[in-house]
Parts: C-alpha cells; sequence; structure tokens
C-alpha cells in the first residue's frame, strides 16, 4: 500500500473533544469517524486492527470446538417476554416498532435468541454438549456514551453460549471458555487478569471478568499482584486441568470495587503483594444453569426424563479491545504507539525521503516494498512529500511496529531498520525480513 | 468435524412454509433459522457458506485497489435530510426514535454516510480516485418478506462507493466495478450476465444490473443469447481494455422486464439468438455523478476551484447469493444439490457405514479424515448410526462436492471416491486428494 493512496485522513492534532487517549489517537489517526452521537464508522487503519482481533478471537473459539452461527442484530421482543427480561431491561434497550406496529428491538444480548435456536434444534442429550457463538453488532442506548469506542452504542462482539446437560459438564465448557481467554489475550500481547465478579443483568452463580491494567481503566481492581505469575501454559483442555488452572487463579484475590472487601483484601493478602489499579473490561463469561432454559422451556430428553439444559454466555468485546490495546501500549507523553504484531494495520512502514528532483529513495522504498510484500509482510510506504522528521513523528504515532528509514542516500547493501521503541540499526534487507517474521511467530 | 458433534440441525421433509427451492433446501438442511418474519440466524452449514462468498467478494474488490471500511447499521436521520431522500424512501426504511428521541434509522442503504465520510476526510483532487467498501447488515422493512433469505428484512450486502473528479475517470472506476464483478460471480462459478438498468430510488444515469439464470428468479429477462459466450479474461484493469469490454457486452441486447421494448428486441436479436427466461439480481451497480456530492456539499479543490465529485455505487447481495448458488445448482426433482467447491461448507464428505459391532468403517473413515485434514481439505465424517443408503440420500441433499464412501468391509489401499454427480470410482486415498486439489483451483 502507499500512503498516498490509501484513505488514511490524519489530523493534525487531537480533536478537542476526546479525553482519553485511545479515543484520542483513533480520531487523530482516522482510524474511527463518528457518525452520531455514541456511533462509529471503522475507516481502514482502524478496520483492519479490528479484522485482526476479531479472527485471533474466532481462531481461539474454533480451537475449544465452538461452532460459529451468526444471529441478526434485530430480534422480536416475544422471546424477551418468555424470559422476563423485556420489562427489566430498561432504555439501554433500543425499542423499535416495524410497520406492522409489531414491537422488535436491536439486540443488546443474545441469551434469548440463542436459546430459542437450541430449543428448535437439539432434542436428545447426545447431543450435547454444545457450544455456540458469533461475531455480532450490539446496540446499547447509552445515556451518555463517552471515550470513543470504549463506550459507544453500537458495538462489536463475540458471544458465546454453552449448553449442557449437568452443572458439572457445564463448568468444564466454563472452563474451557475461561482458557480460551487467556489464550486470546496473550495473541493479544494483553496481560488479563480473570476476576470474580458480579453477574448483573445476565444473572447466575459464577461469573469472572477479565480485565487488563490501565491507568485509564474505569474500574478499580483490587488484586493480589503474584496472580500476574499464573502460567496458563501449563494447562490442557481437559476436564481436571481445567479445574487446576481455575484454583490456582481462584487463591489470589483479584475483585473489581463492585465486590470489593478491604477487611477480606487485608486478611488475605500480604501488604507487599496488595496492588490497587485501575484496569479496563475485555472479556465477561457467566454461568446461570437454567435461568433462560427454564422460562423458555428448552430441555432435553435422557431416559425419558425431561431436563432443562444448562447455560453459560461468554462474551469478548471485540472492538473495544482496539481502545483498550491502545490504552495498554500508548506512550502519550512521547507520543509513541506500538501496535502487537499480531494485530497491527501493517507490518513494516517504509519511510521514504521526499524530494522532487531525486527520486532514489522513493525508487529503493518500492524495491524493499516489493521485496517484503513477496514475503507476506504486509508494508506502507510512504511516499508523501512531507519532511522526514515529519513522517518519522507521524509513523511513531501510527504505531506499526517496524520501520525501514530510507533517508537522501540509502546504502545499498543495508537498510536502516527500527523496531519502534529501540534504537534503529544497519542491517541487510534479508535480515530484517528475518527479524519481522521471527516477530510475527510469537 | 465429526457429524454427531456438529450443530447441523437436519429435517426429515422439506417445511409446508417454504415455496422456493433455496428457501426449502435452506430450511431442511439447517443452514438458517426463522426468528422472526423476514430474519433469519445463520446456523453453521449456512454460515460457512456466506463466509466463503464475503471472502471471494473482498478479495475481488481488494483486486481492483478498494480499500475496506465499516459503516454502523445505525444512522442518524440528518443525512438523509441533507439529500433530500429521508421523506422520499417510504415505509421500507426503519424508522426509530432513540430513548433521547432523536430519529435514527436501521440503513437501507449508505448513500449518505460514505459522502459524509468522504466530505470530512479528502480535500484536494490529488487523493482521487478514492474506492471504498464495506460488508455490512442492512434492513429494509418489506411489507411481505418471503422466499427466505432471497426477499427478507435484515440482508448482508457488499457496497462500494467511487468518487472521482470527473465523469471520464468516474466511467472508469464503474468499468473497474464491471470487471470486478464479473470476476466475483465467475469464482462463485455462475454465469452472470450485466444487463442495462434502471437506477429507480439511488437515482443517475448508468446502471446495470447482473442477473443469473434461474427458472424460479423473479426477474423475466429477454437477451441475445451470444452474450454468454463474451470473456471477459481477455480484459485488464486498464482505462481502455475495459471500455473495450462494456462496448462488447453492449452490442448484445440484455434487459429485465422494466426495461423491454419487444419492437427494439425483435429488431435487434435474431430469432435464433433470443432468449426469454427468468433470473435472479445478485448484483447492482450505478453511476449518479453529483446526485449526492452536490446537495450534501462534498467538493474537492483543484487550482482554487470547487468541484463536487463524482460518485458511483456497486452492490452485491453476499447473504441472497447463497440462496442464488441453490436456486442456480439445486436439482430438486432428483434431490441432488452440488455446492462450487470455492464455497462448500466442506471440501470432502466421509460416509462412513455404521455398525454396533464393527468399527472397521469407522476407523477407517478417521484415519480418511485425518489425511485429508492433515492436506488442508475441510471434511466432514459422518459418524451416525444412520443406515448407509440414508446417508447417501442426506449428503446428496447438503451438496458438498466429494465424497469417500466407506461401506462394510472397505478395501485398504483404495477408496470409493465420487464427485457428486458423477459415478463413483475406486481411487487411491492420494488420487482422491489431488483430485479434490485440482478442482479447488480451478
Amino acid at each position: 500500500m502507499f500512503l498516498s493512496k490509501s484513505f488514511i485522513p490524519l489530523l493534525k492534532n487531537y480533536p478537542s473533544e476526546a479525553k482519553i487517549k485511545s479515543h484520542k489517537l483513533m480520531l487523530r489517526l482516522g482510524m474511527i469517524k463518528q457518525s452520531s452521537a455514541g456511533i462509529y464508522s471503522w475507516l481502514p487503519l482502524g478496520f483492519k486492527v479490528m479484522k485482526k482481533i476479531e479472527q485471533i478471537v474466532r481462531e481461539e473459539q474454533n480451537k475449544i470446538g465452538a461452532q460459529e452461527i451468526l444471529m441478526p442484530t434485530i430480534q422480536s421482543s416475544e422471546i424477551w417476554k418468555e424470559s422476563g427480561r423485556y420489562e427489566d431491561y430498561g432504555e439501554e434497550m433500543l425499542r423499535i416498532k416495524d410497520r406492522q406496529n409489531r414491537e422488535i428491538l436491536y439486540g443488546p444480548t443474545n441469551e434469548e435468541l440463542v436459546t430459542d435456536i437450541f430449543r428448535n434444534s437439539i432434542k436428545s442429550y447426545k447431543s450435547l454438549p454444545q457450544l455456540l457463538y458469533h461475531i455480532q453488532w450490539k446496540f446499547r442506548d447509552e445515556l451518555r456514551p463517552r471515550f470513543g469506542i470504549m463506550r459507544c452504542r453500537e458495538f462489536f462482539m463475540k458471544d458465546a453460549y454453552s449448553f449442557d446437560l449437568s452443572d458439572d459438564d457445564a463448568e468444564f465448557s466454563y472452563n474451557k471458555f475461561f482458557l480460551s481467554y487467556l489464550k486470546t489475550f496473550k495473541r493479544l500481547e494483553l496481560s488479563a487478569i480473570p476476576m470474580t465478579a458480579e453477574t448483573g443483568p445476565i444473572g447466575g452463580s459464577l461469573s469472572h471478568e477479565f480485565i487488563i491494567l490501565a491507568e485509564t481503566g474505569e474500574s478499580k481492581i483490587y488484586t493480589d499482584k503474584r496472580i500476574f505469575d499464573v502460567n496458563h501454559d501449563n494447562y490442557k483442555l481437559e476436564k481436571e486441568s481445567l479445574k487446576k488452572l481455575r484454583l490456582e487463579y481462584d487463591q489470589f484475590y483479584a475483585v473489581t470495587d463492585e465486590k470489593i472487601d478491604n477487611k477480606e483484601f487485608n486478611n488475605k493478602v500480604d501488604k507487599k503483594n496488595q496492588l490497587e489499579t485501575k484496569g479496563i473490561e475485555v472479556g465477561h463469561i457467566f454461568y446461570f444453569g437454567d435461568k433462560y432454559s427454564k422460562p423458555m422451556n428448552t430441555a432435553v430428553d435422557k431416559d425419558g426424563k425431561k431436563i432443562f439444559v444448562k447455560m453459560g454466555s461468554y462474551g469478548i468485546g471485540v472492538s473495544r479491545l482496539v481502545g483498550a490495546l491502545i490504552e495498554a501500549n500508548f506512550d502519550e507523553k512521547n507520543e509513541v504507539m506500538k501496535w502487537p504484531v499480531s494485530v497491527s494495520p501493517f507490518e513494516c512502514a517504509i519511510i521514504c525521503f521526499a524530494s522532487k528532483n531525486d527520486t532514489t529513495s522513493i525508487e529503493m522504498g518500492i524495491k524493499v516494498k516489493n521485496f517484503l510484500e513477496q514475503n507476506n509482510i504486509e508494508t506502507v510506504l510512504d511516499d508523501s512529500d512531507e519532511n522526514f522528521s515529519g513522517k518519522l513523528k507521524k509513523f511513531n504515532l501510527i504505531g506499526i511496529p517496524f520501520q525501514i528509514l530510507i533517508g537522501k542516500n540509502p546504502d545499498k547493501n543495508k537498510v536502516e531498520f527500527k523496531e519502534v521503541g529501540n534504537d534503529s540499526k544497519m542491517i541487510s534487507l534479508e535480515g530484517a525480513l528475518n527479524f519481522i517474521k521471527s516477530k510475527k511467530i510469537n
């Protein structure tokens, strides 16, 4: 991609309406554009990041045997009346009347709809467990949408649902998602802590929020800092192994301000291990048994007995993760952003010196670009007229983790290669390629 | 994938509410499930097909240099008032009031929204042309939704938009999409004819519908049958070449019943070349100049002069194509469906003989499955208790193009391999793999 042909409408400054760093950076880089209150369009730079996050989330869902479906955004009110949540949900639910005056709504969540799909599809306990997920837009009519895509009205989420015969089986499903979430966030280079959480309007008896640390987070968190040393790589997708994983996490106190009990915190955690900080919720999992299956009469047949299925639900905020990654990785003071290579909009930036009379630098840049692209590295080449130091500042904000700098009189055998945050060095183009490749694998 | 673990709720019979074959088959195979009038959930079998179509559409858009963005489903009424279409659009537009009593709507199309994005992003003519596209859900509140996903309310579409400085440049952009559509439909093994069309509520001066032949189509079409012999492979993504491509198509009369002039048809087309039949619209492209850019004050600066950008829009019905592929490929009389391998939910079905006492067939099936999956062939293995002939009938409906049949006493060195519609033959497993691979490339 040539920067001159791309649709990346960069701004010179941060727009004044933005207060937190992800919102500021996303607007400045033209990653998103607000279309109305709390509703955004995703422009190419933002879209690429979101799509890569979506794909990582998808792959990790598939690995635990979850099957992908796609439920519509618009739902009938009927099923919400069956579950009893239609009246309860309040004004955050976007309620609509269609041309026939039927009550419909823009789904704020999908427990009812997926339960309806399940009850029409599965009759025998032999077909259990079933893990279904979808990645779709949701709408919550926030009274005061703010912080860009972190607290907006239309947002993109992965929602998964599990269906089991017994509480014990259901806990196994719950734990599969627990592990899957840890693996997902690790691939995004985020260290997310699972914290015991309130179940809120979803309901149920067991729940964990996955929180990443960020000074700008909306939740205060209280934890034993040794929880960061738990290594989930040692655990397998097996019932007993996953139980041990849960136990290893559960031994460390970790709650948000919704659940904090200061006395308990001080009793359970040595002063030296206490950590009070702020965090951002990026995932939330729930176990709620037959809360929906019972009122919606969703059961399987076993030995002539009707058994209400036991359900859980599992969410990851895909669009929100774009903002969370900025909150975690953007050094605002020094104006340096660095995306994890797994989700960076491009993998390598090629920054060329521009001159009306001398095209040496651009020509060399195109050769580098072709070579990297032939080797499956996604590149963007800055062929604009801007001066070199302006380009460097700009690309430090864009956050592509690797840069190749091509000045006025480029060396023929070596390139100036830089990993954002480190000093640049002169290496062969092959060497740069191999370095980027090695980082992609991690 | 093992069929026993999959979420594919097959029905024994066609549901009585379905009238056309795509609707009948999709319900019977559990590809979709209606959630309310004209609104469907996509279950794994249908979802896989739709996702593969989406990816082919995306790749062909990228090849002509279009950049992917994502606009939200919910739009503000403000921009529709600017263009003057808010009142005109009628009851098919789903109009909503949010909790603050603001008028919002579920986008039935995106000309206004993309124009708004463009005018806030691009100021100089040097940044033209711009081709932007997105793949997103749309809603049209049809009075009588019918025919399953062929005429539903919430549907999945690719919409692209072009922005140019002059009519001549804009025609080049139009022609790029023209070629891209021919290539897209060819990869779906559909022969789609571009037909001169009415511009309808989108407006403008130039328009083509892309129609595939199907007896169950909603449009009557009148054409010179020699149009099917045009080979777009001879043309390149260059201005002059694309003009010639358009001319080659335009020499053949091809219109829908909206535009038929019988006298002209008889004058222009020899009796022996006349074809009157039915078809399904799968794509529609429009050129409408400054119809939106002028009222929405969307201009670029050139030499101090303000020039309203010239726009076109380009749609492909992604969810509708799933149905169109069934209409084109399902032999209802003989109950045989065959997906193009490029979009088939699986590439090879492994059909095993089931016996309580003898697991030879299943074990052999698992070996075949592992071998094919290691070689990147997507398989599904039928490990159910159903009898063998029942399995064969079922898989003829599911439409996976290649089958490996493993009976009671399987041969150790050869497998019974079948391409749907042909006789089966005994070949080595390597041979079967190579055959499937060769068909994937085409």
